[in-house]
C-alpha cells in the first residue's frame, strides 16, 4: 500500500485517550475506487466544499459515455496535480457521480474566463499545486495554487462554504465563479443559471441542472469581505437577452446575469487583509440561502474552529484504544466517512425542496437528502440506529416526506436533492424502516411507514416487480439481473412483514378476525420466501429463470456479467438471504455444503476474467471469489454464526479488516457509498455486525480495537473490552455481557444501548 | 373595412339600456396590427385561453430574426384556418411577443405527436376548421375542428382555463398537452419542462422557458372529468433519464415526463360525456396551481356563467346610448380589452414569483404583471384611477414591489411574469405613480414611491442617463433614439417632481430649511426643463444632439429611421411635452407656428417612403403625419385646447374616433399595447383626455356617445350627456357640470369621480 499521508500520520498515536483531528485522513480514499473528497464538511453538513482536480465531460467527443466519469464521482483524485475550482457539493464515496456546483477560483486578474485543458495555461484558468503545499483535516483544507500564487484555504459549516484567499502582495485579486463547471458534467448540464450583483458585497444565484438528477435547483448567497472592484463574465450559449441590446452592456458590470454556460469575474482592489468569502447554498431560493448565509456567515477562523469542534465532539464520543496507529486513523477515518451522508437538505428556517418540485417545511424533523440506499441499509444506517439514533429519525422522516411526494408513493431507491435517481436494485427503503422499528425509534407514524412501505413493493410497473408478485421470482426475460432483484425483494418483503408484525395489535378473540396488519404479515412473510423460488434445486445455486419457469439454460457461476446478477455473481448471491439463513442452508442443501461453499469463497484462486469483470472494486478488494468493495457480500463473513464454524467468521472478518481498509490514501478497497464500506467497518472493528436490519439482533464478530468506550445519544456508555487481543488473536474465546458469559452467537440492540461492558476473550485458535 | 363578424353585430342593438355581451366584439383587432386574441378571459385573469393558429418560429432556417413572429404576439391572426393548439397564456395587443404556455388540442388518438406544418396532414396533429363554425363572446370561445370532428369550447376563470370537448361518438378522445409550443418560440426556448400524471383525473407541471422573458416559470395543474386511460409522450432532446433505463417504459404510461421537448397524449375511454378539463395555472409552484384549481374548479357550464357574469358585471358599469351599433360595439370592445392587462400574478394565497426570482407573498394588495408601461402610462393608467382606481392601486403596489425586488432598484418599464425586459424608453413607472398620487390614491406608501421613483431615475448606466443627468440631454452618438429619450425623461422627471411635491411639508420657516422633497421637487423640475435643450432653436423642431453640443447635421423631419425617434418622427416627436404646453409653444416658436404645425401634421399629404417606414401601424392608423396607431402622439390632437383653436381638438378627435377605430376585426389601427389605444378610445368618446397623466386634470374634448353614466368605484354615478348630438356635430358650443358652464378647457378628476352631470352642447359649426 502506498505511503501514509505523513503528516497525519506523525500525529497518529496509539491509544490515545482523547481523540483529536489527527486521527482522521480526510485523503483515506481519494486514491482510486474511494471515491471521498478530502474538502471541508461539517457532520452532515449541505455544503462539502472540495477541490475538483478535473473536469470530465460526461460523453466523449464521439459522444459515447467517457470512463473516465466514473473516478471523479466526488472530483478527487489523490494523484492530479491541477484543480479547476472549489464547488459546494459532493457525494462521498457513491458509485455514481453528480453534484460539484458553484465552483470558485482565485486567479490572476483578467486572464481567460475559460477552464482550460489542464496542460497549456493559455488555454484558460485552471490552477496547478505542489502536493506538498495541500494539506487537510476535518473542516479544513489548505493548499498553495501555482499560477495565481494564492494560498486557499476552506471550511465549511452545515449551510455555508468558506473560502479565504491570500493573494500574492500588491496584486489585484480575482475571484472566479463558474456556473458551467459541474461533477458529471456534459455539454447542456445547466439547463439555466444567473448571478445577481445584489450590493458590491453580496452576490445571489442559482443553477437548474440536468446532470445525473433528472433536474436539480441549486441557490447560494455569497458575501465577501472586500467590496467587489468591478466584474465581468462570459456566456458561450446563445440565448440572448432580448430587450438589452443597444441598452447596456451586459457582460461589464451588468448585475443580472444569466444564461447556460455563465462564468464570471470578480476583482477586488489590492489588499493586505486575505479575501474572505461566506457561500451560502439552499435547495429553494436565493432568499432561502440568504437567511442561511445571515445564520451562518462568521469570520473564517471562527467558521474554521467552529467545524473542527463539531468534528472533534463526534469523534470523542468514541474513545478506542488500538493495536496500531494505522488501526486507529482507519477507525476515526471511518466514523468520519460515516458521518457525511445522508445529509441536511433544508433551509435554516425548515423549508426544503421535495421530491414533487414544490417547497415543503419539514416539520419535527431535519429533512436529508443523499440516501444512496442499497448500499447504506445494510450496515449505516443500523450505525446510525446505534450512534446516531436522531440522525436516523430525520432520514426515517425524510425518506416517508419522499414517499408522500412521490407520484409512485414510493419509498426513495436513490435520491439526492429532490430527485430519485432509481438507481440499483429492490426498495430498501423498507429495511430502514423496519429497522428503525425493530430498534424501538420514538416519534415516527408507524401506521405512515407501513402503507409507504406496502405501496413501495405494490407498484407492479417498478423494474420486474409485476412478474415477481404474478410467479414469485422475477424472471431473466423480463428484466435483468433477475436473481439479484428475486433475493433482494425477498428480504424487503420480510421488512414489510415486520413492519407489519411490529404494529399489529393481536387476534381479536372476541370477533374472531385478524387485525388487516396481520393478513399483511402473512402475505408478505410469504412473500419472503421467495428466494426458494431462485435456487435451483439440481445445483442448489441461485440461478435466473425465464417466465416459463425453466432456468435459464447457460450459466456461469463466477461472472458477474448477464448472469442474472448485479455487482456479484452467483456465488456472492447465493448467500443473500439475510432474513432467513437456516432456510438459505435448507436450499442450499444443509449445514455441510454451506460451509464449503463459505470456505470456499473466500479462498478459491478467481479466474483472471472474472476479476477483470468486477465492478466497483480495485484488486484488493477481492478475497478469493468474496467481494468486499461492493456491498452484496457484507454480511456474508458473518454467516458461519449460523453453523459449527463460527470461529471462520472471527477469521475472516479480522482479515478483511486488515486486508481491505487501511489509513492510507488508497485505504478503501471500492466505493465508500455514502459511508456503507465504513460503517462495516465500525461494526465490525467493534466486534458485532446488523446481518439482517430489520431485526434487532448484531451477530458477535471479532473485535479489532483493543477498547472502545462509546457515549451512546441516550446517555449511556457502552463499553467494548477485549481481553489478550493481539494481531494474531483474531479468534473469540468467549463473549460476556456485563460479566456473564453470552450463550448465543449474537446480541440485541436493546442490551447494547442500555449501556454496559461487552467483553471479548481472544485467543489465537478457534476456539 | 371588412365586413364585421355578423352574428355579433344582429345582437348589437343601438342604444341598448343595459348592455349585453353581444356589445363586444372580442374579434376586433384579431386582424393585422391589432394584436389582441379572441379566446376566453375574466376581467384581469391570469389564464388568457385562447386558440394559436400559427407555430411562428423565431428564427428562419437561417437564423436570422422571422419577421412573421411580430404578427402572431397573440397567437391568432382572423384568417388562418388552422389550429396548433389552445394555450393559456396571451399577451393582449402587444408589440412584442411572449406566452402561449401549455397547448392543448383534441386528437384523433394515436396520431404523430409533432405539431406538423398546416398544410400536409402527415406532418403532424394541426387541426383545421371552417370559419363559420368559430364563434366567440366575452368568456367563452367555440371552434368545430375539422379532422378529428371535435367541437372545442373554451372559457376561464382567474386561474384556470375551461375546456370541453365534444367527441364525435364511439371515438375513443385524445388529448393533446404540446409543452414546446408557444408564442415566440425558438429552438431552445424551453430550458426544461415537466409533466406528472398524479392520479387518473389530475395532472400537473412547469415549464421554465426563455423566451422574450428572460426566463420565466409557469406551472399547471389540470383535472378531467373522466379518467385518463392511457397516455405516452415523446420527447425530440437529448436529455436522458438516466437512473431509468432498462428499468421501465420511459414512454407509455410512465408518470413522469420531464425533458426540453416533451409532447404527450392522453387518451379517455370512448363516452358520451363530453371531456372537461380545468387547466389552473400558477407562477410559483404546482402546489400553487393545485390550490388555484381547488379553489376555481367547476363544471364547465357554470364556469362559463360566472366568467359571462363578471363581464357583464364590468360592461354594465357604463350604460351608454350611441350614434350607431358600430360605436357601441366599438366602445365596449375598447372597455373589454381595457380590463385584461396588467392582470393577476399570484395565487390563490398571495403567493407570487417576484423580479428576484422569489416567492413573496402580496400583503394588502393582489400582485399583478404584464406592464407595457411606455404605453399604458399614457390613457390606461389613468382611465383604472378613474374607471378601476383599485385595480389602478393593485398595479402600484406590484409596481413598487417589483422595484424594490429589482438589483437596480428600477421600476418596471415593460415587464411581465417575473421579468423586465428593458423594452421601449423612459421610466415611465414614475408617471403610474404620480398619476396615482395626483387622483388622491390611498394605501400607498409615498415615501416609498419617491424613493423608487428617484432611484429609477438615478440609475446612470440606463439608456443614456448619464449623459442626460450631464448635458441635459441624451447625446445621439451616445445612445441612438436620443430625442425621444430626451423628451420622455423630461416628462418623467416633471413626474418626479410632482411626487415630491405632493408630499412635501412646508418649508420651516423656524428654521428656515427645506424639507429634503422640497430640494428634490427642485432638482426635478430643472430636469424636466431639459425638452428645451434638444429643440434646434434655427429650426424650433426637437432635433438629434450630439456630444459636443452641435445638432446632427443630416435631418429628415419625416423619416422615424435613425433620426433620434423611435415610432415616430420629428414632427411628431416635437410635440411630446405633456407637462410643459405652454413651454412647447413657446419654443416651437409661438402659437402660431404651433397651431400650423398641428393642422400640417393631421392634413399634409406624406410621401409613401415614409409611411413604408412607419412602425406598426396599419395605413389606417396614419392621418396625414399623424400616426395615432403609435404612441407617441396620442395627446396631440388634444394640444389646440393650448390655443385659440380648441375646435380643432373636437374635430379630430371625433375624426379619430371615426376613422381609426371600427367594431370590426380589423378595427384597431395599431397594436391595442395592452389597453391603450382602447382606453384612448374610452376617453375620448366620452369627451375627455388626460393629455398629462401626473397632473388631477383632464382636457374637454368631444364626447362620441350620445350618454353615458358610468357607475363609479366609490359609488357615484358620473353621467356624460350630449345636445344635439349627431355624425355632423362634432364641435362642442358649451360644456356644462352640474348645469354650469365649465370656462376652462379642462375639469379636474376630483370633479368627476364626485359624480355628477357633464353636458356637451354639440354642434356642426366650430364654436
Amino acid at each position: 500500500m502506498k505511503p501514509f499521508f505523513v503528516g497525519l500520520l506523525a500525529a497518529g498515536a496509539v491509544s490515545a485517550a482523547a481523540q483529536s483531528l489527527a486521527d482522521v485522513n480526510v485523503f483515506l480514499g481519494t486514491e482510486r475506487m474511494g471515491h471521498t473528497f478530502p474538502g471541508a464538511v461539517v457532520p452532515f453538513g449541505m455544503v462539502q466544499l472540495s477541490p475538483d482536480t478535473r473536469l470530465v465531460p460526461y460523453a466523449l467527443p464521439n459522444g459515447s459515455y467517457n470512463p473516465d466519469v466514473y473516478g471523479y464521482c466526488a472530483g478527487y483524485q489523490y494523484e492530479d496535480r491541477t484543480i479547476y475550482g472549489f464547488s459546494h457539493t459532493h457525494f462521498s464515496g457513491t458509485g455514481h457521480s453528480d453534484l460539484g456546483d458553484f465552483s470558485m477560483l482565485p486567479v490572476k486578474s483578467g486572464q481567460s474566463l475559460l477552464p482550460g485543458d489542464g496542460k497549456d495555461p493559455a488555454t484558460g484558468y485552471f490552477e496547478t499545486f505542489d502536493k506538498q503545499t495541500e494539506t487537510a483535516e476535518p473542516g479544513y483544507y489548505r493548499v498553495q495554487l501555482e499560477r495565481s500564487g494564492t494560498l486557499a484555504e476552506l471550511s465549511a459549516s452545515t449551510h455555508a462554504g468558506f473560502h479565504r484567499y491570500t493573494f500574492p502582495a500588491a496584486d489585484s485579486a480575482s475571484l472566479l465563479l463558474d456556473l458551467v463547471n459541474g461533477i458529471y458534467g456534459y455539454d447542456g448540464k445547466v439547463l439555466w443559471s444567473s448571478l445577481r450583483v445584489e450590493n458590491d458585497t453580496l452576490i445571489t444565484g442559482y443553477r437548474h441542472v440536468s446532470g445525473w438528477a433528472r433536474d436539480r435547483y441549486i441557490y447560494f448567497a455569497a458575501s465577501f469581505n472586500q467590496p467587489i472592484a468591478s466584474y465581468r463574465h462570459r456566456k458561450d450559449d446563445q440565448t440572448p437577452y432580448r430587450g438589452f441590446y443597444r441598452r447596456f452592456k451586459e457582460f461589464d458590470n451588468f448585475p443580472e446575469m444569466a444564461g447556460k454556460s455563465v462564468r464570471a469575474e470578480f476583482t477586488f482592489a489590492p489588499n493586505e487583509v486575505p479575501l474572505e468569502v461566506v457561500f451560502a447554498i439552499s435547495g429553494v431560493s436565493t432568499a432561502g440561502a440568504l437567511a442561511n448565509l445571515r445564520a451562518e456567515a462568521k469570520p473564517f477562523d471562527a467558521a474554521k474552529a467552529e467545524a473542527q469542534a463539531q468534528w472533534l465532539s463526534e469523534l470523542r464520543k468514541i474513545e478506542g484504544t488500538f493495536l496500531s496507529g494505522d488501526d486507529q486513523t482507519t477507525f476515526y477515518t471511518a466514523l468520519y466517512h460515516s458521518l457525511i451522508a445522508p445529509h441536511v437538505f433544508q433551509d435554516v428556517d425548515g423549508q426544503y425542496r421535495g421530491l414533487d418540485g414544490n417547497v415543503h417545511r419539514a416539520e419535527g424533523f431535519t429533512n436529508l437528502t443523499v440516501f444512496s440506499l442499497w448500499d447504506t441499509y445494510r450496515a449505516l444506517h443500523p450505525w446510525f440506529n446505534f450512534f446516531q439514533p436522531e440522525h436516523n429519525r430525520n432520514a426515517v422522516l425524510s425518506m416517508l416526506a419522499h414517499g408522500e411526494q412521490s407520484v409512485h408513493q414510493a419509498l426513495p431507491v436513490w435520491s439526492h436533492w429532490a430527485n430519485e435517481n432509481w438507481c440499483m436494485i429492490g426498495y430498501h427503503g423498507v429495511s430502514v424502516l423496519a429497522d428503525a422499528a425493530a430498534k424501538g425509534m420514538a416519534g415516527v407514524d408507524w401506521d405512515q411507514a407501513l402503507k409507504l412501505a406496502v405501496s413501495s413493493s405494490s407498484w407492479r410497473g417498478y423494474d420486474g416487480l409485476g412478474a415477481y408478485l404474478d410467479k414469485g421470482y422475477v424472471p431473466e426475460d423480463v428484466v435483468g439481473s433477475s436473481v439479484s432483484k428475486t433475493l433482494e425483494y425477498a428480504y424487503d418483503d420480510w421488512c414489510v412483514a415486520e413492519l407489519a408484525r411490529r404494529q399489529t395489535p393481536y387476534h381479536n378473540f372476541y370477533t374472531g378476525t385478524d387485525h388487516p396488519n396481520i393478513r399483511l404479515n402473512k402475505a408478505y412473510l410469504k412473500r419472503s420466501q421467495a428466494f426458494k423460488n431462485t435456487f435451483d434445486p439440481q445445483i442448489h445455486w441461485a440461478r435466473p429463470r425465464l417466465s416459463s419457469g425453466v432456468y435459464k439454460a447457460e450459466f456461469d457461476l463466477l461472472s458477474t456479467h448477464n448472469q442474472g446478477f448485479i455487482e456479484g455473481n452467483a456465488w456472492n448471491y447465493s448467500f443473500y438471504v439475510p432474513h432467513d439463513v437456516p432456510g438459505l442452508i435448507q436450499v442450499m442443501g444443509g449445514e455441510k455444503i454451506f460451509v464449503q461453499r463459505l470456505d470456499s469463497l473466500f479462498t478459491m484462486e478467481l479466474p483472471d476474467e472474472a476479476i477483470a469483470h468486477t465492478e466497483d472494486v480495485t484488486r484488493d478488494g477481492i478475497l478469493g471469489n468474496y467481494v468486499h468493495g461492493n456491498e452484496p457480500s457484507h454480511h456474508i463473513p458473518y454467516l458461519y454464526n449460523w453453523t459449527q464454524d463460527r470461529s471462520k467468521t472471527q477469521f475472516w472478518v479480522r482479515t478483511i479488516c486488515r486486508a481491505m481498509y487501511g489509513p492510507e490514501t488508497n485505504g478503501l478497497c471500492g466505493n465508500d457509498d455514502a459511508g456503507q464500506m465504513s460503517a462495516w467497518y465500525l461494526f465490525s472493528a467493534l466486534g458485532f455486525y446488523p446481518v439482517t436490519p430489520g431485526s434487532a439482533t448484531y451477530e458477535l464478530g471479532s473485535p479489532s480495537v483493543k477498547s472502545a468506550t462509546i457515549a451512546l445519544e441516550n446517555g449511556n456508555l457502552l463499553r467494548i473490552e477485549t481481553v489478550k487481543q493481539s494481531p494474531k488473536n483474531v479468534y473469540v474465546k468467549e463473549v460476556l455481557w456485563n460479566g456473564q458469559t453470552i450463550p448465543s452467537h449474537s446480541i440485541y440492540h436493546q442490551q447494547l444501548i442500555q449501556g454496559g461492558t461487552l467483553t471479548f476473550v481472544m485467543s489465537s485458535k478457534p476456539h
